[in-house]
């Protein structure tokens, strides 16, 4: 077994998951590490969710803020919102547990752009940060931090919070060392500065996390790995999605829109993603980058065969096979993935500048082209807006995909408006389903409802959208985005009061 | 009388507005100048508009299309939508002939972030550029353009048309030359650099516009004013919303979130805005800057109040008075002005570097804190997004003012749901009516609804938004945003089958 902690001083705060979760006190805000369940602390919310159980039992309130990068995993959000612990959650939840707290209305969400929680934590515009429970890889001796499997908001809970308790996970890779770059040049206003980032390659910052060894009030050993979850393979549906995807790329390269290696991939998670992310392997496209928020198994295999030259992100997101298959051969991919924190790999400034081709999934969009990424029926949460805002609008080319119905076809991904707002039609630039693909480059409102409605619809819904479309066309109080307001909504009331969207 | 254009080879194309519209032909697009009604040509647009409508009387069709800066004046705008000229219309108007015709959908017209239109431009997404009609005023011996009262997307025209007609204003002040700053540093992806500009009074670029002399078809002589409207004084409603604001902002500077100065303020037109702008006059803010698109009368006494350092904008906007006293004080405004093309301006790399305050308005806030800065009703155009998606994403703090109600009081400003969205919740950190502030940072959705209802709306529809909002709590599909999709919209409905939104 190997020593991760190098730091005598340090290797004297070891303690136990238990003494260590007893350092948390009700009503304070805890700045955990993790991102899309990679990296988070694995002991220390288990050991908490005990306590805040035990408290609880003994008639005592005990409620905590929880802010973390992202997604984590069971034994966080999970333990914790069981437990009733978590008071008020942000960035972003895709914890089932934790989702059904929140539409329930037992616990407050906040929803944000990735990019923004660094800055507005350190802006102060989130109150103050009390604890912050971080998983590293290992502790050098010098005491700077290794980094885990994700970054996240690391830095900046690190900079921000009172006090900080460690987790340090050995059934991390060692050979992550190195793999990171943490950038230290972000400022308050006006002290703002260009950020030197100008590839997908450039390593701009430092391998490790600085942390002040006073703060650091409990070090807990770990050995438990990430919440990795199974993809399932692409289906047709997918498979269409990705060939309708590829084939634009392919003609925007021929037009002289696009270069030969196109430009930054960023890619959501999930099967159609990495369906697109598969396609690519096979496609003509050489020497390719990416510069997106997480590392899925389509990254790998880009990488495996060659067309990929490096992929930046802040943290991985793999199914177990393929982590298996990072830890085996990590030494491979040392050099050509970099880990950043998400204020850095969700950066409008770098998006912009990069010219990313920005990959999103949806829940809705409507004739117009604005999508809804977050809330079912208008009301119900679903995970959350991520970075996805953060490159939609910065991208070079905005793409959004989606099969063309959910729930065995009772639902229609293509509304006459949709019931809550993510994207703006304006940053919507193409979206896919297996239907077809609709190009709304410089298209009016009414353009783009012609092209969306021909090319994307399902044809089970495409009739009632047209007949919505004419109807608006004649009834509407302005013809630029003509809507029935009395409507408009409807197929959404319709679907909560029968179960199905058609009439 | 002087002679604005020095150089001897272009003088010999000055020719009258007519021949210069001969060479525009039906079908193509023309990139003009103009924002915010300054800087536009006045005499070809309208000579255009008169062919056109003798085209149109001979049972000829001709349409083109036209892009801008942003609004333009009745000369282009409404000359050319009067005689029923323009097929399609980019990226912003405020003209009320034209507004008619693309509400009565006689006229497309796309909407677009004034950020991206010369990239999206420049990256072939929107079409061949056929003709540029640029104002400037004057020509030096090198052939360089001085530039007029507005840069907008001039530089991206000149560089992409395949022909271009200038109009040589010898009404424009000889004194601006020199106060513009156009940078040549963009690029198409994967070229792109950092733009190296960190202070709102950063010169980066050259204060000429480049333009190929082998493009230029004709040169065309003016002496007309722009089209400078009357500023109304402000109302005790713009008062209260300007005390609100600054009560805020020297709240925001005792806690620290603030620096003494501010930061780079960011304003959109109008009264409201102006009066905020009039109460830092008076406010003990010192060395302030701004960086915004445009100036108004507003930012000219706080620049004559030895109260702002500089400002950086891409156009003027002023009333008669104060264009009067800009021109015959030009000298002294010389090094405290820069104007700048709109790419830069309202560039989210330098929005977010500068920490800019952005203030603008809005036609109707959700209780969710969503705004609608666009459509009337959900459908009808009032003007566009402009700079305001550019701004407020971007912006340290992001601050929309508006009355509480709108047409004397059957309107609520504050409704359930808005009926489009321009700027989704995550955008918007501050609303601010004449009933008060509401501080939306950090705040999850159904915290949000209750500052926004307590706060902001008027109290003849707050009771009615309490009543939404909480059966909304009972019956919605989930809690993160309790909505009720067939009564979100019925106050709209309402207001056009009966003209208010009151039942």
């Amino acid at each position: 077994m190997n020593n991760r902690i190098d730091n005598a001083q340090l290797q004297a705060r070891v303690t136990s998951a238990a003494a260590a979760a007893a350092l948390v006190q009700d009503g304070t805000t805890v700045g955990m590490s993790g991102f899309t369940g990679s990296g988070y602390p694995k002991a220390v919310p288990l050991a908490l969710a005990s306590r805040i159980e035990a408290e609880h039992a003994a008639g005592n309130p005990f409620r905590i803020s929880v802010w973390t990068g992202a997604s984590t995993g069971p034994e966080l959000d999970g333990a914790l919102a069981k437990a009733n612990g978590i008071e008020f959650r942000l960035p972003y939840n895709s914890d089932p547990i934790a989702r059904e707290k929140i539409n329930s209305g037992q616990m407050d969400y906040f929803d944000m752009h990735l990019s923004q929680v660094a800055p507005m934590a350190w802006q102060g515009f989130l109150g103050p940060l009390d604890t912050a429970i971080v998983e590293v890889s290992g502790i050098r001796a010098d005491g700077a931090l290794i980094p885990s499997s994700s970054i996240g908001n690391n830095k900046t809970w690190l900079d921000r919070a009172d006090q900080i308790i460690l987790e340090v996970n050995r059934w991390q890779n060692q050979a992550l060392a190195g793999m990171h770059d943490i950038y230290y040049g972000t400022a308050l206003a006006p002290g703002r500065v260009p950020i030197p980032l100008v590839r997908s390659d450039d390593r701009i910052g430092e391998p490790w996390l600085r942390c002040d060894p006073a703060k650091i009030v409990a070090i807990v050993e770990t050995d438990a790995p990430d919440r990795n979850l199974p993809f399932s393979p692409p289906d047709e549906g997918a498979r269409a999605i990705a060939g309708h995807l590829l084939e634009f790329l392919r003609h925007e390269v021929a037009r002289g829109r696009l270069p030969p290696a196109l430009l930054p991939l960023q890619s959501g998670v999930g099967n159609i993603a990495n369906a697109v992310l598969s396609g690519l392997v096979t496609s003509q496209f050489e020497d390719m980058t990416a510069y997106t928020e997480v590392i899925q198994d389509g990254m790998l295999d880009l990488l495996d065969a060659g067309k990929l030259r490096v992929a930046s992100a802040t943290a991985f997101s793999l199914s177990p096979e393929a982590a298996a298959r990072l830890n085996d051969q990590m030494e491979q991919y040392h050099s050509r993935i970099i880990l950043r924190p998400q204020e850095i790999s969700n950066h409008p400034e770098l998006i912009r500048r990069l010219g990313c081709i920005a990959m999103n999934g949806l829940i809705e969009a409507d004739i117009y082209g604005a999508v809804n990424s977050t809330h079912l029926m208008g009301s119900r949460i679903q995970n959350g807006i991520g970075g996805s805002g953060d490159f939609a609008r910065n991208a070079y080319l905005s793409i959004f995909v989606t099969p063309s119905t959910a729930k065995g076809g009772v639902i229609s991904a293509i509304v006459p408006q949709v019931s809550h707002v993510d994207h703006i039609a304006q940053d919507v630039q193409v979206i896919v389903t297996e239907q077809g693909l609709a190009d709304l480059r410089g298209l009016s409102p009414k353009q783009r409802a012609e092209v969306i409605i021909a090319n994307c619809a399902h044809p089970d819904f495409r009739p009632a959208l047209d007949d919505y479309f004419s109807r608006a066309k004649n009834g509407a109080y302005g013809q630029q985005s003509p809507s029935l307001p009395g409507e408009a909504l409807s197929w959404h009331q319709r679907f909560m009061e029968t179960g199905t969207m058609k009439p």
